[in-house]
């Protein structure tokens, strides 16, 4: 990322920073919380929810305990209301870069931005790394980027009098190409093309069935095909040549090219971190969930234990054992286990008392 | 107990029994119904729930994640619709007495009441052990058991004409006085006196502001006291000697004594299988949640492990990670994750799927 620091010099001071925004991450600012501690959250993505929301923000999961079926949408806004009493500062849309051990204690942390932060302990909840779009690779692409060529389109850039073709079956594309199809009529564009490789979408059924509703209105045109090479005229992206179904090549001409292939996880810059790693995986300690350099606890995808499993109740007891072990480690001191049933101290944290 | 035996001398096959309806009992089942295996419940209490809704029925837990606030039958409500898809088979109000390994594999699990289960493996989701009313320990009083004195009641059963006396300060003695002065008149007590050694009670506010409109419209009496002594007149329970706050003995006429002291937690036979213990607390594999008898699982309060922390949320891992350990023992080797959101096998075992 390019964006200039938006942070001043003098970082931020805070008792945790917590790396991934997804129901973990969401679910580690509350545990903190209850354990008194202050937390600032770091993602990737523009907003909570991680891959939960990114993957399948619409398709219902049916395995969280006590909740039937609920959507990555729905899990989020369920634990980030359930967080609001602690009131985490958010920096979103930015990709950690280090972690630093300061020689006074705790650590700095830096974002691709220039957020600087200052923690006492650090929680990685990252997942399977950060989320970061698919990128589609033809020759000469690339420097169409940022131009005629995007990864991400705020809802309210103008696409007017223009040619859009998004590219991509899942959901992400889908749900791009019905949000441009009902955008104001000031800033829609002229014309709409969703491009996939074959006339088959994968997301919920009720996006499929609005963009039927939207094809069948020729506000959506779908292009098959998969593109092979840019068509570029004095410095301009003009045209995707694709091979269509038929092998035949066809040129689908453009104004501007969204890419929506669905986002790939990095693990990014905390291979550099001197953690211990087993298979790509961060090793922890399966009593506190701390890694291998004390101060710093990780949860979730991310991690390895005997017995691990990637599944979002484990990341859940995780991130609860992670702010017992932070708690105590800071403390020196073990600390008793007390009941939201029952505890005033605790209640009165999540402004359930007077 | 002494109820007769209800069940046949033939044993109902199961794939698991799970020992206790708490919350991670109850999860235990929805677990095990993901790994196709089917589950049989038994619990000491009338209803599913546990401790959770037992002891705090009606009031709020906040750290469930993506539930902000929950009371334990909500939680135990919640959790009953998630486990329906799986129909569990329910032996409720009984206590497992023996769990047998068979020589030809598995267990014969029998309770007090003679339930006889034969099961591929075992859970036990007992908590800190079967819920027991807490008795009251006064010289000659025992003989009165089931004739007037009584540690629950149905709620139909018809207190016309007698005087009752509640004895407790807790949720349990004040929602019983509650719903003797609202039963049907046909069946409602001449008199209804709630007994504690002070007047504080300890329940919901809801239930609190219903007792305070009950004593103020003279439907419950309030007597305060410590009982100390039986008074019985040609072997009938007729009243309780109760010491008064002014330290003066004071006599409670009666016709039936209700003693609701809570309940109080016993270990009982789990004990005696012949498994690990520490502090006694049954010792498992953090990894698979195996106790030191292969195919029995344990989870949830009865366990220890490194870093365990009684919590719900811990509970719900552990049961997971049992399912886990449960289905591939029995299948001889490692399965792989599957997820609910995108798994057709799992959402047809849900009934999510035609």
């Amino acid at each position: 990322m390019t964006a200039p620091a938006t942070a001043s010099a003098l970082p931020a001071q805070t008792d945790a920073v917590v790396i991934g925004a997804g129901p973990v991450g969401l679910f580690q600012v509350f545990q903190l919380g209850l354990q008194g501690l202050s937390a600032h959250v770091i993602d990737a993505l523009p907003q909570p929810g991680g891959q939960c929301a990114e993957l399948y923000g619409d398709k219902p999961i049916y395995d969280i305990p006590a909740i039937a079926a609920c959507t990555g949408h729905d899990l989020t806004e369920r634990l980030c209301a359930q967080i609001a009493p602690f009131a985490p500062a958010w920096h979103l849309g930015q990709q950690v870069d280090t972690v630093a051990a300061l020689d006074q204690g705790g650590f700095l942390v830096v974002t691709a931005r220039g957020t600087r932060l200052h923690a006492r302990c650090v929680f990685i909840a990252s997942g399977v790394g950060a989320f970061m779009p698919r990128q589609l690779k033809l020759p000469g692409l690339e420097a169409f980027e940022g131009r005629q060529l995007h990864y991400h389109l705020d809802d309210n850039t103008s696409l007017a009098g223009r040619h859009i073709v998004i590219y991509g079956g899942g959901e992400s594309a889908v749900r791009q190409a019905i949000a441009c199809a009902l955008a104001p009529e000031a800033i829609r564009a002229a014309r709409i093309t969703l491009l996939h490789r074959r006339d088959v979408f994968d997301a919920a059924p009720k996006q499929l069935d609005e963009l039927q509703a939207l094809r069948a209105a020729g506000r959506i045109q779908v292009a098959i095909g998969m593109p092979g090479r840019v068509v570029q005229q004095q410095g301009r992206l003009t045209a995707l040549e694709l091979t269509n179904p038929e092998g035949q090549a066809v040129e689908l001409p453009l104004d501007m090219l969204l890419v929506r292939l669905g986002l790939v996880p990095r693990l990014g810059p905390i291979a550099d971190w001197g953690l211990q790693l087993e298979r790509k995986q961060l090793v922890v300690d399966g009593a506190t969930f701390a890694t291998s350099t004390p101060g710093i606890y990780a949860v979730g995808d991310a991690i390895t234990y005997p017995g691990k499993r990637k599944l979002i109740v484990s990341g859940f007891h995780e991130a609860t054992l992670a702010a017992f072990g932070a708690a105590e480690w800071l403390a020196g001191t073990r600390l008793p286990l007390e009941y939201t049933t029952s505890s005033e101290r605790l209640q009165t944290l999540l402004g359930r008392r007077g």
